[in-house]
């Protein structure tokens, strides 16, 4: 791919003075001269949202810049990326931007965030690289990124710092483990990793590299805690294949192959498969075709000529000769898997003999509407292929034996499970310890805690933490959703609204004509006429007794009054709790 | 238990004249003379909400009357029941309802729907009255139910049924079979089970009577697929016994076990386990509650004297003398696990030591929330089992090989597959094949759906079926939240609203002051001022090149047009839709 590639330090400020002044003002704070910090701002207590800084002195590195996907409860919310304030005033000393693959979770954030942080140069590999400009796309204002491709081979040095690179395997090609040299000591950052001695269209994960590194007296592993709940290994790729390649034998007609768009590893078993069975792909679905096309271009993706046709071809052929891969096995609402079940689809309508493989784990809280996907397609008439009953998928994520392997080879004097819920990480701590790190030795952090490192130390900081909220982005709104957005939100979707628009005359207090009464989710309005009848009787005394038909209108009083009473006047009738908006004009 | 119950039939109405009539004024309608029917209207396509219909000329008898718990995109719903169109005008041939057991989605509607069907005759065995009757306490102005208990031996004549019972496994004791002997040929309904050959608290499943019933040429069988996915044999409650007993041996500290609250064959075990390690056990939440004090009431849980404490009594005891059995393993928002992590809890805190076991599976929707959970309880010092990793949890349902047992056992002429997505529903139709049922023998079926059946065909009607659509349950309005008022819901949940209200002169056109805006759910109002007030100039210019200051004032044109201008331009701005909802006032 890329040569070696050695990039000068960006200009580095001066050495701030030496603390001594500080020590003096504020004389009871412990001092802790020039540790090594480590603080991440996301990835920990969730899934998503992976970035961390590492910091020493004046200088920073960051690892990652993801996002993670919403919540139950945060209805309407596209995504959230770190919260960076700890580096506002340090932009200056970010050396660089470390990607270790081209998972969202890992480079969402990216167009959001590097305008903010002065843009500094991002360091990755070369479809990894790819993925980020392709998706750069999308934000035509954002300034143009400074990224330089990397490979194992590499050494480059950011500031005091000085790092080098190791091929781990994922369900994307190209994932990098970091080895980061520092006047500390040296850490080591498995970005997602599995174990693969059999890997599909990629390199099996460098173990003699990782061997070697791990004699090289590592201070510190911060390792990928994904998988840590399950035992045993990883399974292979190729094992999947070959699982895989028991439904290319049986299909009497066409297959669909629905998966995620960036899971590379899956696509290239999919396309070699599909050219040892004598069928046609097509692809669909924008992300997908997107990966596709960049992971063929910079040769991550062997292809023979004329395997891919267009998914309006597929009608031309046999139905024993084609395989439509597409998007949608999470039952996302627009991919293309569903927008076939829907019978929304341009060329594809589902047909006895179809064979629908899902091949992707189910995302927490995507299970229902999976299922009722699948009901769907089934009922159309298609045979459905899917995980867990049927090993078709393979985590990108290593399991204990594999997470134990690696704190092996590494040897690491301090440990810091990362990537995970804190559920995960406590669990990889425990195996941490089994395999012989010492409990006091590991940390198990949550999201803004910095920890400290010196040659022989670890701890969390007690008294500064980073701060970590949510930014959540919103259509073109990024961060201007918050809590009492998102409250008001629920309260709508629960029980929905109810707008009592009362006109009173400034002359006498007395109410002009009939309240206007606006609802929407709470009740349905044709059918609720005596109900309303009552709401506008209800307010007219309401006002009648608080203006005394004569007095000065309270606009507060009003108000308030209205929205106790209707509330609860509403709430006796239905038991549902309806947000009242009351609002009165004086003419 | 009970002893055999003999129950009079209810007067039957004089039978209509033969259809010979009808036959001639609808000639092109293909008449079916007396066909045995089954109408599914609920619990096919869905788990839950299950209720099915068996009627033969002028006797109707039913099976279950279970609620849905509500899916995403129907928020503030409490639950779905089934629509009960189909029996409008047919009350008075309802012989009897028949409960195969105490779940709820087996129960849940009886409350709201025994009322409109004319209050018929509930027959079930004596815990499930139990529980039906305890519930019924939250509805005082429902008229008191007739229920009757049954039990295996039991034989009772409704209409021209004969109904008889037989003892099935399921995770609550008391689970019953139906054999349904009709004029056309007997239907057997398994109800919800699994053979369970030790298990705990309750008898195995009555194999030789399930296979005495199988000599009788069954006509037709419609048998649980909820687990028709799972290969193999539904682990027995032994040895889930045992794996807890692994927990109980090495448990430092406190146990807290949470489960579901109708799950009384667990709590039998933890109540067993704990007496045989000397802890004493308090029971927290009002269902669990509730249940264990109906089925201890009724003997279907054996409890030592002094075993039981009230929560509040935990901390006068040795921590590795106490045990907490609770509710909340799904991460329900005021359950007692809930309230525990939130340290909201009266009397117990989470501590160093503590051993939580989830013994229940997560219902599909809840496991980002179970997730969070058991962060929480980590986080506070506490260590946690559950399933999947560890086998602390059985199904209630029957897998695989237990379904292909049934099918062997009974030897049905017809097979229907019930209860279950349309997904499993298939799969069990293969299965069903798979045992030598042929497959045109096998109906799989949709809610709604009218099953016709004779000495030999069974077919589904063609031009006839139920309606079967939601009836929602929110607050005390049952059925009257719709589609309108659930997509008003959402599309507020998503972008929040915007109400401008403008008021205009009816004088002379002109807008009197400034338009009022309320939002909520859009945008934080306080850092959006610029925005607000170029909607009102904008509101002001709508109106005022609809009036020209002084024409007469069109209200529908002027509302129609800030509805899409303002919309157009909130979307052009932030790239949401909020719900814009205009108010013209004239003055």
């Amino acid at each position: 791919m890329t040569e070696n590639t050695i990039v000068e330090n960006r200009p580095q400020p001066r050495r701030r003075q030496p603390r001594n002044q500080t020590r003096l003002r504020q004389p009871k704070q412990t001092i802790i001269k020039d540790t090594l910090k480590i603080i991440p701002l996301g990835g920990l207590d969730e899934i998503g949202r992976n970035m961390t800084v590492i910091e020493y002195k004046d200088d920073i590195v960051i690892v990652d810049m993801g996002l993670q996907f919403p919540e139950e409860g945060m209805p309407g919310i596209d995504y959230i990326i770190p919260n960076i304030s700890y580096l506002k005033g340090k932009e200056k000393n970010i050396r660089g931007v470390l990607i270790t693959h081209g998972h969202y979770d890992h480079i969402g954030a990216i167009p959001h965030l590097m305008p903010k942080l002065g843009n500094p140069p991002i360091f990755t590999a070369a479809l990894t690289r790819g993925i980020i400009l392709k998706r750069q796309d999308d934000f035509p204002d954002a300034p143009k990124l400074e990224i330089h491709t990397v490979t194992k081979n590499d050494k480059i040095k950011l500031g005091d710092f000085e790092v080098e690179f190791f091929h781990v395997n994922h369900n994307i090609p190209d994932g990098l483990g970091l080895f980061i040299k520092t006047p500390t000591g040296s850490i080591v950052h498995t970005g997602d990793f599995k174990f693969d001695h059999s890997p599909v269209g990629d390199e099996p994960a460098d173990i003699s590299a990782i061997a070697n590194i791990g004699s090289q007296n590592v201070l510190c592993l911060m390792s990928d805690s994904c998988n840590a709940e399950a035992p045993g290994y990883t399974i292979s790729e190729k094992n999947i294949q070959e699982n895989l390649e028991g439904i290319f034998k049986s299909a009497p007609g066409r297959i669909i192959v629905a998966t995620f768009a960036s899971l590379l590893t899956r696509v290239q078993q999919i396309i070699t498969l599909s050219e040892k069975y004598g069928r046609k792909v097509a692809i669909d679905g924008y992300g997908m075709r997107m990966n596709v096309e960049i992971a063929k271009e910079l040769g991550y993706l062997k292809i023979e000529k004329g395997t891919l046709i267009q998914p309006k071809e597929i009608n031309n052929y046999p139905e024993n000769r084609v395989l439509l891969m597409c998007t949608g096995a999470q039952g996302e609402g627009n991919a293309v898997l569903m927008r076939i079940a829907n019978r929304e689809h341009q060329s594809i309508e589902i047909q006895r003999g179809d064979s629908i493989v899902f091949s992707s784990s189910v995302v927490p809280g995507n299970e229902r509407t999976v299922q009722s996907l699948k009901d769907i397609l089934v009922k159309q008439g298609a045979k459905i292929y899917h995980s867990p009953f049927m090993d078709i998928h393979a985590s990108g994520h290593g399991q204990q034996e594999d997470l134990k392997m690696m704190i092996n080879l590494i040897k690491p004097k301090f440990f810091i499970p990362v990537h995970g819920n804190y559920y995960m990480l406590q669990l990889h701590a425990e195996l941490a310890e089994s395999v012989g790190i010492p409990h006091e030795n590991i940390v198990v952090a949550g999201n803004g805690k910095i920890i400290h490192l010196t040659k022989d130390k670890i701890w969390m900081d007690k008294t500064e933490r980073a701060l970590t909220s949510y930014v959540m982005v919103d259509g073109l709104g990024v961060g201007d959703v918050g809590q009492i957005v998102l409250r008001d939100r629920q309260a709508m979707a629960k029980d929905g609204m109810f707008v009592i628009i009362v006109t009173i005359d400034s002359q006498n207090g007395k109410v002009k004509n009939s309240p206007d009464i606006i609802s929407r989710g709470f009740i349905y309005m044709r059918e609720s006429k005596e109900l309303l009848y009552e709401v506008r009787e209800k307010v007219k005394s309401i006002v009648h007794s608080a203006t005394g038909d004569q007095g000065p209108i309270n606009e507060t009083y009003i108000k308030e009054n209205i929205r106790d009473k209707i509330g609860q006047f509403l709430y006796n009738k239905t038991q549902r709790r309806p947000m009242v908006l009351p609002v009165v004009i004086e003419v």
